[in-house]
């Protein structure tokens, strides 16, 4: 038997692995120090009370015979497809049902779309990007190329009519950067799409931290979009599933490449490959679209948006170049005195005792910038600021 | 864009549409008939009372800054992963937690795992046999030969050296014929696939219902599975999990091809387009392992088993050759009077009301059979059974 070779080709993913070992080679050396972390990738609150409820009912319905549920509909429960159907009405984007696909988180189901595209196409991936774009297209041994991001473009970069390419990734709030793309630059990169016959997949994980009502919060909120774009979301930061798995995909109808629906291509990969998310999951989910799950979540993404306030006014008084952290979890900052990215890491870990992740660690445009995080406690957040105000003024 | 040609190969899948159109229309001319269905693929009983209660419990857990868990391990909890390798103990198996891979169903998993395999490769898949592993190898590209069964090898065929294979799948219990292999039979497969250096893949979806202890229940019962296959577990059927997704995957550390050790390649994929099961799910899980949820499990388990006697009984009285219903919840029989499947189909619902499913469904050489199952409500299977019996006697 033969194995996929391509896998020889993915490079290792050290960048946390590398963080994690230099903190705890730090702690040992600095039993007494207290280390703050302001890398974390991952969501600290707890569940929304409405979801913790409508998940324990769903519990108990699957122990009665008149309740149970068996195998669910491959594109999810309606309720639920509803449900999402109209949070995309109020940003005044009209789905059937059908486009709507339930799954179990957007790194899924971003990893799993490939399988309807051909090898044979050209992807174009910004960078720096979170990793998982890449390792997905190498995988499959598919040529990815790279649209640079940099302060030059404030981490936007937007389409080289010269570049040809078939599959392009967006994220927008962007991992790692925390940029925002407004609808100019979103219209651009549609229009693009179009004349090449490429396909947009569009993550919008970040999506319910977007404050500012002119940034679009959905590609389809730019006109032609409906024609070329996949568009990818979780409730992974919206809502704190990182560990309850629940997302969805949009897959309009009017999206047709070589005479095939893309819709009806990924139906038959969904209902070949996976088996629908769990009901109790997705009875979690519907409730984070009620009044109530709409208004605990709100008060978390803003507990966390509080969080890049404080480090992002920090880093004006501190006259720190950066993005994000006004409508994303992330800031991404230049790091001072032209250090790289592992110089200013080591130089934050061993000096102020707060960690944080090395930008080169999400591409060769990452190099000299650095990734901080509004995940944490607003406590931790506020004494943390505090250390590497006094070590940078 | 260049979409996945692949998928203008594959068979649209009209099984159990057109049963589902041909009751429907019965229905509509017969409106005054009870039907009774014998087809269903589906459990019906509820989750027994300790998933449930694990599974309200953790929902609870979620809900507490204190007890919250955010992302999760890509292999799974090790409280699952130690509960699935203590089940294995008692098979007489002994497994390391990092050789278990916690997903949510053995269908995801099956059809995922052959991203770490090259397209270049032939697969070897008995006919008749569960759909999806053919689909999953035609969407890939992957050249599939088949290994006929029947009525003279009552289903479970045996290797033919001079085919030359590189993946090879087993089910047993089978689906659909419900045939389970003895030792030896497997034994024979796994020094084939030792021989040819090929992976078997091995479905033990329906292990929980194997009643005789001489049939093995896992492949690593054999001597030498242990360098050559994957087993693929669900607690769809063994617990009611159908709609509450979760199941395993083994992939022993000696497994090596082109220097490659498959249980790290299978780990990068996972980690790359899987963000593990939810919390919630796994708690509910690890309460089947539980000696509570062991016995109710095995209750609901001899229900099921104790509808396919009924079935059996009935068949043998009848004189009808058929296999499985034994130690699975699968009858496959052959058709009376030498009709075809879709023929027997046909007189079943219009004699005596009762659906099945026509064995040709599975793959050609189940032309001419005819699969019933056990899933149903012990009343309507005496009733059905009744009616047969009426009608063929």
């Amino acid at each position: 038997m033969k194995i996929n070779a391509n896998f020889f080709n993915l490079k290792d993913d050290y960048l946390f692995a590398t963080v994690a070992d230099k903190v705890a080679a730090y702690k040992r050396a600095n039993p007494g120090k207290d280390v703050i972390r302001l890398g974390i990738g991952d969501v600290t609150l707890p569940l929304p009370p409405a979801v913790v409820k409508a998940m324990a009912a769903a519990a108990l319905e699957m122990g009665q015979g008149a309740t149970f549920r068996g195998y669910g509909e491959y594109r999810g429960y309606p309720f639920l497809q509803e449900a999402v159907a109209k949070y995309y009405e109020g940003k005044g984007v009209a789905l059937e049902d059908s486009e709507i696909f339930i799954g179990d988180g957007a790194k899924s189901e971003l990893g799993n779309i490939l399988d309807v595209f051909d090898k044979d196409n050209t992807v174009l991936i910004p960078d720096p990007v979170y990793p998982v774009y890449v390792d997905t297209n190498v995988m499959a041994g598919r040529r990815a190329i790279f649209q640079d991001g940099n302060a030059g473009n404030a981490f936007l970069p937007l389409p080289d009519e010269s570049v040809k390419a078939d599959i392009i990734y967006i994220c927008s709030p962007n991992n790692p950067t925390g940029a925002v793309y407004g609808k100019a630059g979103l219209k651009k990169w549609v229009d693009y799409a179009r004349a090449q016959n490429a396909v947009i997949l569009f993550d919008a994980a970040y999506e319910a931290f977007v404050r500012d009502s002119s940034l679009p919060t959905s590609i389809y909120q730019i006109e032609g979009a409906d024609t070329c774009c996949i568009e990818f979301c979780s409730l992974s930061k919206t809502a704190g599933f990182t560990g309850t798995r629940c997302g969805y995909t949009v897959v309009p109808h009017k999206l047709k490449y070589g005479g095939a629906e893309l819709n009806k291509l990924w139906y038959r990969r969904q209902s070949t490959k996976f088996n629908g998310t769990a009901y109790v999951i997705q009875r979690a989910a519907e409730a984070v679209f009620t009044p109530e799950g709409f208004d605990e979540t709100r008060v978390n993404i803003a507990y966390y948006l509080g969080n890049a306030k404080v480090i992002g006014d920090s880093l004006k008084k501190l006259s720190i170049w950066f993005t994000g952290g006004e409508n994303s979890p992330y800031i991404w900052l230049k790091c001072p005195n032209n250090l790289t990215s592992w110089e200013f890491f080591d130089f934050l870990l061993n000096e102020a005792n707060v960690v944080g992740t090395p930008g080169v660690g999400f591409g060769k445009n990452g190099e000299g910038f650095f990734r901080l995080t509004a995940f944490g406690d607003r406590e931790n957040v506020v004494r943390a600021v505090e250390r590497v105000e006094r070590l940078l003024s």
